[in-house]
């Protein structure tokens, strides 16, 4: 497959605490799968200077794009963008044009912008901004880490001004059929039918249901006629 | 701190492609957490054998614990046991005692052990089994390594049979304060009292519902006397 490759990485004490549950993950999955990306690997670090950095230089050799999420706030706890900027050894300051972004906002909302505020407008050097129209203070893109807000609302805004820059694959086209037969029942025809199609991706995804159960069997491609031509099959050895 | 500490590794196509939402790492986050075991890092990989080996060994290096979910059923793309082995250079074949377990299992429930189900059967040299009280097949710990199942039901009833058996830390204790105040607006006096507090954790997370925006100022350590007097000073910082 030579679509581009994606990784998320997630910052977040919040998360690894259980207080409260990722949102973004299934969000950006779901996108980066219409776009023809695929998503490869997701990371959640806590709130750690040699974490984050560890994970954004990782990330950033395997993949195509890094997405993160979280900790680009006014607080102390937010750290991230000072260790995006260290994992590529780049100086990180109050950028003009992030700051001129603050200031027209704060002044159209009658806040103040303060030292805590202004610490949204420090971008590395040689990033690109990444629109937030709905608190203004921006993510940046840095070679080809994508750094954006852990609110939901914030992050998904952030994806829709990034997503369309980037070049996507084929999409992903995927079919499920649902078989009321345990797992158990269904691998041996299934795993048969999966090496004759060696060029689609053939999951099986258990569940049980009011004591009953079963399997959502899922084919992947970007080839819509050789997915037809497997479900076809998967139809008739399963049929209802 | 001195508690243990641990990392979750997910392994799941499913999750990647935005078909489900994973649903166990908000469960473990909170058991961990209770248990006095810090978790601080999760993953998330897709079914290749090179993605879940690299991210065993890693993981396993760099924590007490590390505990998997997904991909130990009978498939074709049921793939961690015999990664997990791999990433500890273990042989992997089918065990008699967890074979036993299965018998007995199908035995009782009139289905057939065929070859699929027998791969479940399958465990590591040196591996201690996890009960399933749910569907028999079993997990297994290898090293610090935890293998769980990915239905949620039989992560949970694995994860209760494993976690009496771990060493648990002081129970990390949390106590949350919500401002109805921008973010931007509390960080300065925040920053100036968690330098006051150097061995308390503080969490800032912001959060926006009908157009007011406010924060979650969480303050966590396992001693409860010093996270009383924190709070108070916040509480007095910030009155309703």
């Amino acid at each position: 497959m030579s679509n581009p490759t994606a990784a998320m990485l997630v910052i977040g004490d919040e998360i690894l605490s259980g207080r409260t549950r990722d949102a973004n993950m299934h969000y950006l999955a779901s996108e980066l799968t219409k776009h023809g990306i695929a998503l490869q690997e997701v990371r959640v670090v806590s709130d750690d200077p040699n974490a984050i950095t560890d994970a954004v230089r990782a990330l950033s050799d395997a993949f195509t794009h890094v997405f993160t999420s979280g900790g680009i706030g006014p607080t102390h706890d937010d750290i991230t963008a000072e260790n995006v900027a260290a994992a590529f050894d780049r100086p990180i300051d109050v950028r003009a044009d992030a700051r001129a972004i603050l200031e027209e906002h704060y002044t159209r909302t009658g806040l103040e912008l303060n030292n805590a505020r202004l610490r949204m407008a420090r971008i590395p050097d040689g990033a690109s901004l990444i629109e937030n129209p709905i608190s203004a203070a921006p993510g940046f893109t840095l070679e080809n880490v994508h750094v954006m807000a852990g609110v939901p609302s914030i992050f998904k805004a952030m994806l829709a001004a990034v997503l369309p820059t980037l070049t996507g694959g084929a999409p992903m086209l995927s079919q499920t059929l649902q078989i009321l037969r345990g797992e158990g029942d269904i691998a041996g025809p299934l795993s048969d039918l999966a090496d004759r199609y060696p060029d689609l991706s053939f999951g099986s995804y258990p569940f049980s249901r009011d004591g009953v159960y079963g399997s959502n069997v899922v084919i992947r491609s970007t080839d819509g006629a050789l997915l037809d031509a497997a479900m076809s099959e998967l139809n008739r050895l399963f049929p209802e």
